[in-house]
């Protein structure tokens, strides 16, 4: 699955992934009214609310992006309704040719991080008959449990051909407190220490230059993004934090191999949340998927402009 | 909510959950056949299974335990039927008196974090209307991610009178390849620091004796459960790994203070599918749910002999 996304980041000469994190008050007002008038004050007029927002935004920006990364977290807060605008995003997006990032961050012991692979990129039986179920391309994986939790992941992957992003250094103000923590063996860090088995992980699963086995790495910590990039060279990174969280074009250079591969960036707000923003307010809500794609063709040049 | 809980293992005296994990496989094949036969070989007939298996032992059990802990990822795995499944047995449990520890060990950046403490502790907004979602009474939490991973919980647990039990060292064979890294500042392992970090997240959310924020340590590491108990004396540990994972009655011990408060042990399989074992076998596949309700009374027994 790693070569497929590769291709298509050359193909649309464009490392980017559109996270699709959609938070009710920044889905146009118009939209909401319109699924409450329908649905009422109920989690089903937020799912429906949710759908037709990021439809409106894939329609805008599956030409100019290889994937789309949706927060799973965003649609669970709205229980089952919640979760079917979730599946009906992926689905959509696959319709559109867009490769799909779940971004779940699960992971638990063997047999449960089975459970969850199966779940988010593989299929399940039931009798003779074998199913998808959420049916991603890729999905995010947490570390904490070790091998015996990442191994289902991977085992799925080759499989399925199917693909995972470990976290190993997060974008959030206070991943360092327990990430950044040195090591005394070996005077390196966790997140080195998680990058090295990232790394002998990536092994079990090549798939062309790269492997099927990824890492999150924050924009937000662009030295320690360096550090990792030649760490796991066999990983492609996918970086969050660009825009909204603070990270910028200039810090992406590391994440990056001197080839432009290696790395694929994502922009949740600052991209479907763009009309809110000075920038692109020329807009208005009802243009909300253009200001999209505006935001989607700058941040195009700002990465070119940097890498 | 960790009074609550505190106050139910003492009138049950059984300071014991019942992991509500199911898999299909070891659901009696009638159940199975019966749902396949009215849904065919779906999601829909999965969700279904489990659900009538769930509420078989659900029923055999309620007046013996505080607590379930349905673990999410064997629901999720099942896709939406499969979480219609969880939500109708969380408020199934809820209604027989059922404590509910949702175990499903979410965890990310600030604003998705605060999502799914939403989801699965507090309510979401539509408009004007307030809406609880999954509605556990405690969910478990991965910290990985540090302090504002977590803290968004801990506030919904201060709003709605929920808990959390945070990961501390899990009980999975390879739980020791990151959390028992020594690290070179304080030379204590990183578990012992998360357990540090507990502590101090506790001290946020106190509930009578105890704190709304507990740990998970895994009774297959008692030597490291006696550690963390002292140095999370606020905190109940959530103790998994009993039975089927390899802890027996004997590893309890440094778990529990010398009242026999302190901590909870779950058992998934060797409950809800105890008429799989030779033990237990007189049940048959028709009387699962009274062979679990006999491990049950065995656990029991085992814990007070051991505690």
């Amino acid at each position: 699955m790693i070569a497929k996304l590769v291709s298509e980041i050359k193909k649309k000469e464009a490392p980017i992934v559109v996270g699709l994190d959609p938070v009710i008050d920044t889905i146009p007002q118009k939209i909401v009214d319109s699924a409450v008038s329908e649905y009422g004050e109920t989690l089903e007029a937020a799912g429906r609310a949710i759908l037709e927002y990021n439809k409106g935004i894939v329609d805008a920006v599956y030409e100019l992006v290889p994937a789309v990364k949706p927060q799973i977290a965003m649609y669970e807060q709205f229980g089952l309704p919640g979760l079917t605008a979730f599946t009906e995003t992926v689905n959509y997006c696959r319709s559109k040719g867009l490769i799909v990032i779940g971004d779940v961050k699960r992971g638990d012991i063997g047999s449960t991080s089975k459970a969850y692979a199966s779940a988010h990129l593989g299929t399940v039986k039931i009798k003779n008959t074998t199913i998808p179920v959420f049916d991603e391309d890729f999905c995010t994986v947490n570390p904490y449990l070790g091998s015996d939790g990442v191994k289902p992941f991977i085992d799925v992957c080759n499989e399925n051909d199917r693909g995972i992003f470990i976290l190993v250094k997060t974008s959030n103000p206070s991943s360092g407190e327990f990430q950044d923590r040195v090591l005394h063996d070996e005077d390196s860090t966790l997140y080195e220490a998680v990058g090295i088995k990232v790394n002998e992980w990536a092994s079990l699963s090549m798939d062309g230059e790269y492997s099927n086995v990824g890492a999150v790495v924050g924009a937000t910590y662009p030295k320690m993004g360096e550090i990792l990039r030649r760490i796991m060279p066999k990983s492609y990174i996918l970086v969050p934090g660009y825009g909204a969280q603070g990270g910028t074009g200039a810090d992406l250079k590391p994440f990056f191999n001197s080839d432009g591969l290696g790395a694929i960036v994502n922009s949740s707000r600052g991209i479907i949340a763009a009309y809110k923003k000075e920038k692109y307010a020329r807009f208005t809500a009802d243009g909300y998927a253009d200001a999209a794609r505006a935001a989607v063709l700058d941040m195009r040049e700002d990465i070119r402009a940097n890498i």
